[in-house]
């Protein structure tokens, strides 16, 4: 009798599926959430419109009005703009229309796992260029390894997860003009640097944008990705992702966050920032810790006792980060999302505990 | 300088996008949905529970809730589900992890066209195996075609859009077991047909079986699907599937659905198989028209005057059916969803008016 599993592809039998250790505590500061909710105000006139529509009937073949308030949010025209059920799916659509056995792709891991599993699935070769010691992006290397490999995609996430690393603007300019390639820029953290790639979409049509509701704009819970780049590259794209994919409450949601988004949304990310920066400076007080500067918002740390156990002990106080000892390079590291200021304290008392 | 549009796939490149005409009309039976809305018990049930958790967070990496609800509720084991933004979600995954250049598909068309798109796309062959004149499953050409081209996965629509045709249950379970391959059966519609071939998934480790709460479920503006397998074969098509892939808004709305489906479902889903009946029955006698019998909320109807004039002149009476005449073998007929009592008797009204 054969055997089902038989055709499956070898390639995806190969790989482990991809898993998170995640227990359940009272201060959660593993995934880069918003801390602070969605403000209850967008809340009810999310839920205020539910009246407007049936649920049975299908979301609309384009989200004609989802994405005329993304183009105005961006500044960038509609007919180039794709949403998704969070930027996953618009990363997952963008491989498969682009990556097949033979397509070479360049990461800088550490960076989000996902490219990876995806480009695997496909029959794909990722082709790594290690971030500097800094972890600063090593900009050399990728226009190097790119010419001398035929490269046919990179793909860089800026600022970085998980080490907060942006890449600079002026060397992105340089790249997107030699290589011949795509260059994808992942920028689900870009409110908390107060930078976007964005403008540059106008002179690079080989510039790939993606962006999430899932940070900054505290929707995690209801999965709102969008993706910018030429027209042309969209309608692309656009052949790979299914129709009717969002539904319609998580896009009244994302609209009204956009509407609400500088009373209400605005307020909330400067805090952020600002509790990061107070983190930061915390972190470097704690002799065993040796936090990466970040322009995200969360915090790569160096940690002198193992990450597992410092994960332990922490959940242990019903503290959960990420530990992220298992990525390449980052053996004795940590990743801690910025949480609200009660949070950050109580993250704060209990490392000076644990490294006295 | 290198055109960025070169680094998409040929095989994609040459796709047209999937489209649908729909202008807005006051009456919608074009894409077999329930006409009937979801019940409002249910909807304030789920709004209710809306204030149980915070929008920020991301959905459980693994919807276990709602896994258990669709177990209970299919009578399958819970680690041979997987859950996504509707069926299609699923297809597409499995097609994923399944397809590749070199694998062929046995489809039979007329049916449901994302299937053709998603093989294509990832570089799959379609082997089309029509069906008989009636629009049964021609079930010995189908089998004769999987051993004699050795084709890797069989996808049946059942019972069929736009057909309305559904396979028999014992020349399933007979496929099943002399195929080596996987059988795709795509139950959408069964609650039409009051029959599942969930059942066979004890026996046969290669059935994969999907199904949807946009039809009979009244939940399509939520995007809510899933597929039931042999727990392996679920572990292998879930490594193609997004991690925190469904909204926390559609799993509630999904859990609230079933739980009340009973009271509140069931008698929607008899009325619509009573008219249904009557829709037939009314259709039979006017002259220029020829339904096809359907287990589905559809009936494909064969029309003298061309489709593309029955539709606008619909649509000029504001009801909005769809025109299946591009489908292979269908180039005379349409495809009608079910409606209320209402929409039905107006569609009659007008339809006895056309074809005097």
């Amino acid at each position: 009798m054969a055997d089902p599993l038989d055709k499956i592809k070898p390639q995806v039998r190969r790989l482990s599926a991809y898993t998170l250790n995640a227990p359940e505590t009272p201060v959660k500061i593993n995934q880069n959430e918003n801390p602070y909710d969605l403000p209850e105000s967008i809340k009810q006139e999310v839920i205020a419109r539910l009246a407007d529509r049936p649920w049975s009937r299908y979301p609309a073949f384009v989200p004609d009005q989802l994405l005329e308030t993304l183009a105005k949010f961006s500044n960038w025209q509609s007919n180039g703009i794709l949403a998704g059920n969070g930027s996953n799916e618009l990363i997952q659509a963008l491989f498969t229309v682009t990556v097949q056995p033979g397509t070479k792709v360049i990461l800088s891991e550490p960076t989000f796992t996902l490219y990876r599993l995806l480009i695997e699935v496909l029959g794909g070769e990722v082709v790594n260029v290690p971030p500097l010691e800094n972890f600063k992006y090593n900009i050399e290397a990728i226009r190097d390894t790119a010419r001398e490999k035929d490269v046919d995609l990179i793909v860089i996430c800026s600022p970085n997860n998980p080490t907060g690393s942006r890449i600079d603007d002026n060397d992105l300019i340089k790249l997107l003009e030699e290589f011949p390639g795509l260059v994808v820029i992942d920028e689900a953290y870009h409110e908390f640097s107060g930078k976007s790639v964005v403008p540059l979409l106008k002179e690079a049509r080989n510039l790939i944008v993606l962006r999430t509701f899932s940070k900054a704009m505290a929707l995690a819970g209801l999965r709102i990705g969008y993706l910018l780049s030429s027209p042309e590259l969209a309608t692309e794209i656009a052949k790979a992702k299914l129709p009717y994919n969002i539904n319609f409450f998580s896009q009244m949601a994302a609209i009204v966050a956009v509407e609400k988004f500088e009373e209400e949304l605005r307020p909330v990310i400067h805090r952020l920032i600002e509790e990061r920066e107070r983190l930061f400076a915390n972190l470097l007080t704690i002799k065993g810790l040796k936090p990466v500067p970040s322009e995200a918002n969360f915090i790569l740390t160096e940690t002198e006792i193992p990450p597992a156990e410092l994960f332990s002990r922490l959940v242990s106080a019903g503290i959960l980060i990420r530990d992220v000892s298992r990525y390449p390079m980052l053996g004795r590291y940590t990743r801690i999302s910025i949480g609200s200021v009660e949070e950050n304290d109580l993250l704060i008392e209990n490392l000076k505990k644990i490294f006295i």
